[in-house]
Parts: structure tokens; C-alpha cells; sequence
């Protein structure tokens, strides 16, 4: 047969060829969230690295953002909750590693922080250039896993939904929180502003230390009551992350022309798994309100959800604008940071309970390179004893570590 | 007896006094609402000359304007309508003719515009100081009248409410009334903005001669369809002066993050008086919105009612502020008023019936002291077949009368 540069039929006894030798496929570590519920459904496990699509930043990751919406999606108390196993996280900062196709402002090596639409609690992660912001050297990367979500939330709320003005009175709640710090720092950038907040009492010397608040009260006592003998006709802007009664408690308090802002529900999280009752009581407590009262009464009420702006609905050019403005005010030393504590991936589960049990004063921070905390015995059966009953343990021993980070 | 200065104990016998001659009660013409109703219900009657109390201004008026809450308020579609017969009208501008006490910032001479509640429809009205704001030998008092009310609640919706942005895209309904070119001019001073907008097809023309509005659409059009068309994911913020289904028209068009602003209720009224058909509907169509879904849906709503701020809820310093910045704006040259047409307290039932019907373009001016129209025979045959189909005639007589002036 002549030879030719035709393929040849295949022939029956061809012998099959082997199989080129598979590369052996890079893993990272991850924290994966197994199912709906409890700590422990989320588990540190080695993922396939992420692949970069056109549009996309690998970007390694240093360290990653905690905040009340994590905390949420364990538990499945969102709505259109994602499918499990998933890896879970929607910040993170770090140094880009490879870019795809068609990103022309970010190069390998630059630092970064970016949102990612879950996907950023690991070693590393693939996001579209979309959600991704250069950061300055004067900016450490647990730094800026503390500043972005919650600084950019807090920005929005307060000037662009609110539109806080010189000499306005703000109520917000959860003040030593993350976003609490924010809103503190950002309020205190506008002048003569009064901030009213709630927050548990044993954070109250701290929140003050960080900025100025004129009043805080602990969120059990009748704090609409004490607000109005400070103010007797309320305040001009309520910030609201909790959702359910405090909404309606919110709208009341509000002085003619105030604004209410809702972005938040952290009111449906009451123990360590989701609770059908403090869901649905959250969400049915909400009282429905007609225009026409905000007309008769001269009040403006909104919503605001970060992620569904910038996932679902694609603003994420209108957000890159506040990212600029937001590490400007950071440049001018208006911002500083206050990080609660870090915690290595193995420890997510003790880092979650804390946010949970609302002890936290400033942002929780994981970062995949820190080391965990060597178990003891004593802390094991410790532990064991705490997850029989649902409160949190091991606090101290962290805080020490995070303070010397 | 010795002469005392002690009063005299009252004697059985003593002659009466006569009561001194009272002085004659001087009267001033006013406009009175004798009952809610059509316009037959508005009465030009001679009233006893008000009196200045501690902090009132007496007011020589010129020009007296008039707006869709007059016309609500002769058909008693208003929340709190007020006990009748009352002198009508919520502003108006003329010269100082008296100050009570402790008014220290206003003298006899002054020329002015002021808000009040209700009364301003008269030769002289006393007003409290606070409602009361110098202007400028460059502002006559037609136009001043023309501008208070409308500017005012323009800017405040569209900058302290809804605060629109460089770039952002606005709804607004009813572009040809005085709030209606208001809003266009206002919204003109902030780059890029597009605006929408629905009014009577008779009236684009006019409407675009006095601003830069992109789309203009007759409100008897699916409008929603019309702006979906041209921005498909809706616009950022709706200005709604009718309420109604409107009211659930705009809260669906807004992009996220978008502000929608109810500030008015004008499609309560369909015809001459009040229908309690129109009256329900308008308010029973009118969706409750649960904050939840503005969470959701990152959409912020609100309601203005300028009266209710300013005479119910007392905060006329601010409003005070919004005005002092409408004047800068207009000695900027930024505003540049429109007036319908001008006409004698006689004529105001003409008048309402054209801002009934929706023709003016612009404001509608009452002068207490223009000359009422002479009544021809045939005009007066025409009037009555007019009345008793409801529908406005003489109106190219009082335009011919109003572009004089």
C-alpha cells in the first residue's frame, strides 16, 4: 500500500495507545462547607487548584474576610443558599499569580484584594478582574481582608443610600463589629455627626476608643426608649444589620426626612444551627409599609445587599468607584483597621463561633499560611463539652495569638 | 370720701359706660373655600384684615401661587382637611407691611415670598417669621410665587432625597406643571443626567423649549415599556407626584440602587369634585413593600409632603436652607421661571379648572390686584355649557391676558 498522508481507516486490531501519563492534578487547601448546619460542616480539604478563565486573576491568597453573611450561608439561612460542597468566602487579599486572557490592568505579582462569589476561603482562587482592586504597599493584606467588604458597605449605606449630612444624628446596630467599626470611622469623617449605637456592653470601652460615639447602649435594654430621651423626635438616619423587630423599631425612630437603610438580618442567627422559629419570626416580624404612610410621614426606607449588587445584579463598576474612594480615605489615615483576631483554615470553626456568640470586637480574619493552634488535651474535652451545649471556648488563647500577629 | 387711687368698689346704681364707637372693621379681599366641592365652592369674599401676632409678618401680597394640593384641598381629598369656610392657598409674595414682636430679621418694605398654612389667598396675610424669606429686587413677585413651592420641593426630592448623581437617568410624571419644569431645570445642573418623563403630547413641545429632557412619553402610553426600551434595566430614580398604580409603576422600574420618591397624589382627581372611586383606588393600588424585598432588591423608597414638614412637623430651618440655595441657584441664572398664566381672585375658578383639566404649562398665578376678565354674553353662554359637562373653556383669553403681563 503506498503511503500516504490520508489517517488510516482504523484497523480492528489496531493496538489501543496508552495513555499519555495524567500530570499529577495541583491541589490546595480549601474550606469547604459540606452541608447546611452546625461548625462542622465546614471542613478544610485539598481542592484541584482553580483554573484561569479570560477575565479571570489567580490570585494567591494571604488572607481572607469572616462576616455575618459566611456565618449565614452555613447555616442555610440565605436566600437561594448555594449548593454544597462548596468552597466557602467572599473576600480575600493576596498577590496575583496568573491572569487570562484580556486583563490589561492587573499583572502577576501585584497585591490585591478582591470579592469573590464564594470560592475565597482557599489557597488560591480565580475571580474575574471585575472584583478585583490593586492595593499599596501601606496596606497589609489582613488589612485589607478587613477593609473591604465592610468599609465598602459601610460607604454606601452611609453617603450614597443615606446621604448623611453635616450635623445628623445615626443609630447602628452591632457597633463592634466589623462593619460597626466602619461606620464609626466613616460617620466620624462628616462633621458634627451624633452616632448612637447598640453593641454588648463589655465592648463598649473598646468601640469608644476606636472613634467617636456620643451613645451606646447594650442591645437587650429598650434603646428606642433611651434614644428619645436623648432625641426626643429620633434620628435622621437609621443603619440597620438586624432585620425583624429592630426594623420596625428603626422606622419608627426616624425624624422627618430620616432614611432607614436594612442591610443586614443577622437577628435570624440565634445558636449554632439554623432555627426554622428565629427564621421565620425575623422575617414575619418585619411589618410591610405602605408609600403613602412614608409620604404622610416624610420618611425614605432602602435595602441594601453588597453581594447581590455586585454578583446578580453587575454593578461592580459602580462598586470599583467606591473601592478607589474608600482606600482614599484609607491613604488620608481616616481608616484604621481593627482586626479582632486571625485564625489558620483549621480553625475556621472556633473563628465562626465567636462571630456568632457576637464576641468579636472588629473583623475576623483567616489566613491559609498561619499555623493552627496546637491542641491540648484539656482544650479538646474542653471543646467537646462546649459543642454538647453550643457556646463558643477558646477565645483567649486566640486573641493572644492574633495580638502578637 | 377721700379720693383714693384704690378701683372703686362697682355701685348698684352706676351709669353704665356707652361702649366707645367701634372702629370701623377694615376688610381685605380673600379667596374662601366655603365647603369642599367644585370650584362654585370658592368664594371671593371681603374678610376683617388679619392681625400680627408676636413673630408674624404682615404681608401686602402680590402674587399668590397656586398648586395641585389647592385643588385637593377644594375637594377635601386631603388628609386633615381643614374646617371651612377658610381662606385658601399655601404661598405667596408681596411687601412687608407690618412685624409683630420679636421679629428682628424682617422690616416694613421688605420685599418677600412666604409659605403659609393656608390664608395666602388675600390682600394681606400674616404669617410667622419663619415662614418668610427675603428676595431680591431681580425676582418679581410673579415669579417668586412661581418659584417658592415648586423649586423648593424639587430640590429637596431630587437633591436631599433621592440624591442624583453624575450620570444617573430619572423618572418624573407630569413634566409640564410648575414642579414638573422645576425638576427638569434642577436636574439640568447636574452633568449627564437623562430624564424621562410623561405629560399631555400638547405640551412636549414647551416642555423641551425650556430644558434638556431626553424622553418624553404621554402618560396615556405604557410608559414602563417605552423606558424599558430605551434603558432597559430601568432608571435610577422616580419622581412620582400621582400615586396609584403609578406608585407601583415606579418602584418596579428602578435599577437597583434606585431611589423612588412619592410627592404627590394627583391622580386622586379625575374630575370637577371629589370621587370617592378615584379617592379609594388611587390609595388601595398602591402596594405595601416589605423592607425585606428593598433588601433584596437594593432599592431605596421614600415619600415628601413639604406642608406636613413644614406646618406639622416644624422644620422650617431646614427648609429655610433649601430655600436660600433655590436663590442662589436662580441669581446663577439657573432657574428660569415659567408662568402659565396670571389671574384676578375673581377668575380662580377658570383658573383651578385649567390646573384641573392639566393645560398650564408651568404655574398658575393669582394677583389680587389684576383686573378679573370682563364677561362677554357669549362667554358666559360658554362657560355654563362648560359647566355642565366639566370640562375648562376661556383659556386662550387669560393666556392672551397672562403672556401681557
Amino acid at each position: 500500500m503506498p503511503e500516504t498522508t490520508e489517517t488510516p481507516a482504523p484497523e480492528a486490531d489496531a493496538k489501543p495507545e496508552a495513555p499519555a501519563p495524567a500530570a499529577p492534578v495541583k491541589e490546595v487547601k480549601s474550606i469547604v462547607l459540606t452541608g447546611f448546619g452546625g461548625v462542622k460542616m465546614m471542613k478544610v480539604q485539598q481542592k484541584p487548584e482553580p483554573t484561569v478563565g479570560e477575565g479571570d486573576v489567580l490570585i494567591r491568597v494571604k488572607a481572607c474576610g469572616m462576616s455575618f453573611p459566611d456565618l449565614m450561608v452555613r447555616q442555610g439561612v440565605i436566600d437561594h443558599p448555594p449548593k454544597t460542597p462548596i468552597i466557602m468566602g467572599f473576600e480575600c487579599a493576596g498577590v496575583v499569580e496568573a491572569v487570562g486572557a484580556n486583563v490589561t490592568d492587573l499583572a502577576v505579582g501585584d497585591r490585591v484584594m478582591a470579592f469573590s462569589d464564594y470560592k475565597a476561603w482557599s489557597e488560591l482562587v480565580a475571580v474575574s478582574s471585575n472584583y478585583v482592586y490593586k492595593i499599596g504597599d501601606n496596606l497589609s493584606f489582613h488589612d485589607a481582608a478587613a477593609l473591604l467588604m465592610n468599609y465598602v458597605v459601610a460607604y454606601i449605606i452611609l453617603f450614597d443610600l443615606a446621604g448623611v449630612r453635616d450635623g445628623q444624628s445615626i443609630l447602628a446596630h452591632s457597633l463592634g463589629g466589623g462593619v460597626g467599626h466602619a461606620i464609626v470611622q466613616l460617620a466620624n469623617t462628616i462633621p458634627n455627626v451624633t452616632i448612637f449605637g447598640t453593641a454588648s456592653s463589655h465592648k463598649h470601652e473598646a468601640i469608644k476608643s476606636k472613634g467617636s460615639v456620643a451613645h451606646l447602649f447594650d442591645h437587650s435594654m429598650d434603646y428606642t426608649q433611651a434614644i428619645r430621651k436623648e432625641s426626643s423626635d429620633g434620628v435622621d438616619v437609621v443603619l440597620d444589620c438586624l432585620c425583624g423587630d429592630d426594623t420596625n423599631k428603626g422606622i419608627a425612630l426616624l425624624k422627618p426626612m430620616g432614611k432607614y437603610i436594612l442591610f443586614g438580618s443577622s437577628n435570624i442567627v440565634t445558636g449554632e444551627t439554623k432555627s426554622f422559629f428565629s427564621f421565620a419570626k425575623s422575617w414575619w416580624q418585619v411589618d410591610k409599609v405602605n408609600p403613602l404612610k412614608l409620604f404622610d410621614d416624610n420618611k425614605v426606607i432602602g435595602g441594601f445587599q453588597l453581594r447581590r449588587l455586585l454578583f446578580r445584579q453587575g454593578h461592580y463598576d459602580y462598586v470599583r468607584k467606591v473601592v478607589s474612594r474608600v482606600l482614599d480615605l484609607y491613604n488620608q489615615g481616616k481608616i484604621k483597621l481593627t482586626i479582632d483576631s486571625v485564625w489558620a483554615f483549621e480553625d475556621v470553626g472556633e473563628a465562626m463561633q465567636k462571630l456568632c456568640d457576637r464576641k468579636n470586637i472588629g473583623k475576623i480574619i483567616l489566613d491559609p499560611t498561619a499555623e493552627p493552634t496546637p491542641k491540648s488535651p484539656e482544650k479538646k474535652a474542653a471543646e467537646a463539652a462546649v459543642n454538647s451545649d453550643g457556646a463558643s471556648g477558646g477565645d483567649e488563647k486566640k486573641e493572644a495569638v492574633a495580638n502578637g500577629e
